[in-house]
């Protein structure tokens, strides 16, 4: 017998769908990148997306409040959809709900859902609901559509592309240590206030995070299509190597282009924390990972929010990062957050994570 | 704080979801069905469906072989699109696995849904995987499509129409109580094996359920598209309230036109259990319920595998099971399986749920 850990996520994955066919007509992309694309009929493509948290795994009621989790488990979905240059139009929300849990509770964690789809304009449409025995279970399905021309996948990126990212990056990891700092100083403690004080931007980054839509409008408005895109759920590094082995490509992205919040510096500095190799690998960031052809880089670099960090190679280049020397290379690594070696981590699998993580990058 | 098990599964679902807007033009018809509708381009409507199982709740992998338990998974997501006249084309396929088990489990479930889709015609196009810290976690969403025109909901049957169901009924729930009772006799006994002679049939609808493709396409052959329509996942019962509910008119069953295998007559008198109530309350049987208007009463009554067993009538005449004196009424009461009560019995559930039933339709 193999041990599911010794595969990872992807390895596993990969294992249960080699040789999948997509026998069906419909079936225009299958596995393998931030949302399926089907083809029915007329010239909108559909895209279907899906993400199952568990209690204990994914989340920690202990200090994420219900609608929060709600908003967030949503939102995750819609950026996917964004991802694809896709618009979210309805999702379907199944729960597992365990005998701690009152009425009021599971409205609270639907307040957060219904919320999030009223911002981005998505219907609930559906969905099944059941006890559980463990925790709490949340299993969203997303339904989007896109034009068939411009869907845009991971797979597209070509040599002299330029690579971009939106909004800044780390920040939503930072607010999960903050978060876990703080669970460990109320431990057996009365009436304990937690002290967010100038972590508030992080906290929100966590806690709150938004999908890029305003990123997908200005593109569109700029007749720009990228050439491959995905979202930042695993971390910038893990989401590069994505993109360049499934476009067969390599990339150098340089260190001191990478957009990183003050706050998520100062909290690097606090923890003693390596902050590249926080904004490299840190997770849940929701933002937009994306290529251009070279011919769009003026029209790119204006864009709000939008920051160009590096350019695609060759594929015989490898993945690295540029130091701030503009010269030295240390190879990106994928050290993103995996779900299914979480339960061989089960005392603070965060903070474990970051060790490996700052221990690897030191040279 | 109100107890979720005061409201039920349907209880639940309309709290959370009342007054959800559908606020996209792509949304025809949301919560509520077997099925969501929606439009987005072209005369073919995307219907879908999603089914979250848990183990300890939905299933019991003493008994369960996990190649059937991935089989039953996708089948009967695959029931709730043809439920709506649809044909179904992809699904995703989100599992949460528990350190209890090895690659090679995860082999034998995922080739049980490879299996079930390779039968069916439909492509898996995502999923999720990550750890789960209790028990076996599966969540399945398909995506269908049917000619707008064709779609049938449980909202359009009418006065005098005709109600049928295919296949027979109350054989998946027998099933279940035989290997309920060989887990009973084999525990703590070593290289116990079970007794299924005679019973090979009622293990196989338990175990191994189809989907109804074939009265589909019956039905399509002789050009009737149903007035309304669902599949029997919680009993025969509860899905003629079901639609007599949302249809706004009553029913008259006839309790001798009940269809009913040898074999699951032979197992209610082994339990001295009312086989009609069996019949009527048992769920899990995936036969499709329909109704069709009464000038198609000759050409559906010819169906291979379908069965007339009553008409629709008024709503306030109320939904009746009428005896096989042809006289006496006894109205209909849905007592369906509620996963979300499941909890509270965790002792045997299917058996206390028996007894309950039986007393309630004697008299």
């Amino acid at each position: 017998m193999t041990e599911i850990s010794s595969l990872g996520e992807f390895g596993l994955i990969d294992r249960l769908t080699a040789g999948l066919p997509a026998g069906h007509a419909s079936t225009v992309m299958a596995v393998g990148d931030d949302a399926a694309q089907l083809h029915y009929d007329g010239s909108t493509d559909v895209l279907v997306t899906t993400d199952l948290l568990l209690e204990g795994v994914h989340f920690d009621l202990t200090y994420v409040p219900l609608k929060h989790l709600g908003y967030k488990a949503a939102v995750v979905n819609f950026s996917d959809i964004y991802a694809m240059n896709g618009q979210p139009r309805q999702i379907t929300v199944s729960l597992g709900i365990s005998a701690r849990f009152a009425v009021e509770h599971i409205d609270e964690l639907y307040a957060g859902i219904r919320l999030a789809c009223e911002e981005y304009g998505v219907d609930i449409v559906g969905g099944d609901t059941t006890a559980s025995r463990q925790g709490l279970v949340i299993s969203i399905t997303c339904i989007g559509e896109a034009p068939a021309d411009k869907v845009v996948r991971r797979s597209g990126a070509k040599p002299t592309d330029i690579i971009c990212v939106s909004g800044d990056l780390g920040a939503a990891y930072m607010g999960l240590q903050v978060l876990e700092r703080e669970k460990v100083a109320s431990a057996g403690q009365r009436d304990f206030v937690p002290n967010f004080a100038g972590k508030e931007y992080l906290i929100e980054r966590q806690l709150k995070p938004e999908a890029r839509r305003d990123i997908i409008a200005e593109l569109a408005e700029a007749s720009i299509v990228p050439t491959a895109m995905m979202d930042i759920s695993d971390g910038l590094s893990s989401e590069l190597i994505h993109i360049c082995k499934d476009s067969h490509v390599g990339c150098r992205v340089y260190e001191d282009r990478i957009p990183i919040d003050y706050q998520t510096a100062v909290m690097a500095e606090e923890l003693n924390m390596n902050l590249v190799t926080a904004a490299l690998n840190g997770g849940e960031d929701y933002e937009l990972l994306f290529t251009v052809p070279l011919a769009d880089h003026d029209r790119v670099k204006d864009l709000k929010g939008v920051h160009v960090i590096g350019y695609i190679t060759d594929e015989d280049k490898g993945c690295a990062l540029v130091g701030s020397d503009g010269e030295s290379e240390i190879p990106l690594r994928a050290q993103g957050f995996n779900p299914l070696a979480a339960e061989e981590v089960p005392e603070e699998p965060k903070q474990a994570n970051v060790e490996a993580k700052s221990s690897d990058s030191e040279k």
